[in-house]
């Protein structure tokens, strides 16, 4: 299986990492033999197409800071071109979320299906901003579109809601789907103020480059859209959320609340509404989660709530999710 | 699809109504059409190729207290008998566990094994005591075993840490499995007597007929082999469990672990030994669930601890459950 990997950030590396600590298990367990044969970051590319050395690759980023450097005699590609030039079987988008125009993802996504490549995206600016048409360019071009690693990092969220709750109606849901406000909320519930806490996510190394992403619920709120696409069957974008991110809610809010046995917790939610927005919960109800665990309870037509916790991010973790979308496009593949 | 039904209590009378009241959306949307031939209960049975109506079989248990009274102008069979002569794709047991010899459900399933009729059991009993030898016997005779409202009753835990997690290596899980005594020991927490907390479930009709299967654990550890046959791939029985049940947990215990940030709960634990014991946990651990609800823990390589926590019984979830596996076997016998 030959993949182009857009990104060489954490979860690209972690995913390299794991590649190579599993090649054995993967190819004996699951017939799974992933090449890399492209992948580029923001200052160089690397290509071959019997497949780039996994061990190399992460040497020559942490050593030089880019792929570039895997192999100085190769012409560098840019990362469009090699899209549109390389043959591959997958393309796995890692480039971060924007939720402006969903760029270079977005192009990178649409270019790769339109060459037939299935494609993996941990981005999810383009899901956000466009999951429907997507989804309708994925089946015209008969690829598989998968982003498991999205919602709830390692914890198979989306998995979960599609297929163990099968013959199930979810009639809605609610979750804490971004770590690094839940830190901060809780920090605050513990006696920090928001900016205390702030800063202390920051130094944790908890907050996006762009701390709007979190404080203002435009993760949560793109959780959110791929969640109301993939399981409720909504054909939903960004704009279709009602938002609001934690930057207004103060400590005395969080002491009211407190009086009344509630926390306050940034949740996002889906029945009538699609909303995200800081409201009160009861402490003991079990998506209450503290620290940078994520949450979420679906409602299901007989079989109650259900609900499951994981962490919500980490390389390792997210890279997991990927194996899990390659085992998965891999099943699905010799089906044909 | 042809089905007997051992026993005709809760679930099975849900899981009746469930088939009656979903009869078009289980046939539009997984092509299953379910007939009951054959039925029975303690006092008596009931039968028919062309399948009973299912309306008319609730009626007869209801107004006469067993399914005897369904049509009183056929004969009655015993119920192994009907086991042993009727022609069904699916045998449903839900007689009640027992975890001495676990019959009468133990026959009941060999006998339909031998008879090629795949088994959906909710009754623990039998896999508690033989897993792996049933397991077995279902592979020889190329039949199915189900069994995913033995645990966690409509929470699909075990179809979540089987297909899920898929590509991850679950290295332990820790779960409260048993809703009734963690119901007793939350009481206990809010200031209960043991004794008062005890009577307090029966009268809410939580405790099972035989309170030991609840208070010494016994019903946990049944759930604990069932997961760690059909997660771990371990071949183990009731008798390997390390088991203590919560009859002398007292109030002062509970108050200790309080001052500690700690809350006492029967935990069944699978790592280097498989038991089942009250112990302290932190009472922010996501897995630190109050009142009836059950959680499990699953702890994997690379994706981290991940809890999932839902309502362990009732007859609709059970039910739901049961719907859950004639989809799954539906969809194996289509492949064939």
């Amino acid at each position: 299986m030959r993949i182009i990997l857009c990104g060489f950030g954490v979860v690209a590396q972690s995913l390299t990492k794991l590649l190579e600590s599993r090649t054995n298990e993967l190819y004996s367990k699951y017939g799974l033999k992933p090449r890399i044969v492209g992948v580029f970051d923001s200052s160089g590319s690397a290509h071959s197409s019997a497949g780039l050395n996994l061990k190399k690759l992460i040497d020559a980023k942490e050593k030089s800071g880019s792929v570039g450097a895997y192999d100085k005699s190769v012409s560098q590609i840019d990362g469009l071109e090699m899209i549109k030039t390389l043959d591959a079987d997958v393309m796995i988008e890692t480039t971060a979320s924007n939720y402006k125009d969903a760029e270079p993802g977005m192009t990178h996504i649409i270019t790769a299906m339109k060459r037939s490549m299935h494609v993996i995206s941990v981005n999810k600016g383009p899901l956000a901003l466009a999951f429907p048409s997507l989804m309708e360019l994925a089946e015209f071009n008969r690829v598989l579109l998968r982003f498991s690693g999205t919602v709830g990092g390692g914890t198979p969220i989306l998995d979960y809601a599609k297929n163990s709750l099968r013959g199930e109606k979810i009639i809605s849901f609610q979750g804490i789907l971004n770590g690094t406000t839940n830190y901060i909320l809780t920090k605050m519930e513990n006696g920090m103020s928001f900016d205390e806490a702030l800063s202390d996510a920051k130094n944790k190394g908890y907050v996006e480059a762009d701390e709007s992403l979190d404080l203002d619920g435009l993760d949560a709120a793109a959780k959110l859209v791929i969640l109301a696409n993939w399981i409720m069957g909504m054909k939903v974008t960004m704009p279709d959320i009602l938002r609001t991110g934690i930057r207004d809610v103060n400590t005395t809010d969080i002491k009211n609340a407190e009086r009344n046995s509630n926390s306050i917790k940034l949740i996002a939610s889906c029945d009538e509404n699609l909303t995200v927005s800081p409201i009160e919960i009861k402490s003991d109800n079990p998506l209450c989660v503290n620290g940078t665990l994520n949450a979420i309870a679906f409602t299901s037509e007989h079989s109650g709530t259900q609900t499951i916790i994981g962490r919500g991010a980490g390389g390792t973790e997210t890279a997991s999710s990927i194996i899990r979308d390659l085992i998965d496009i891999r099943k699905e593949i010799s089906k044909i």
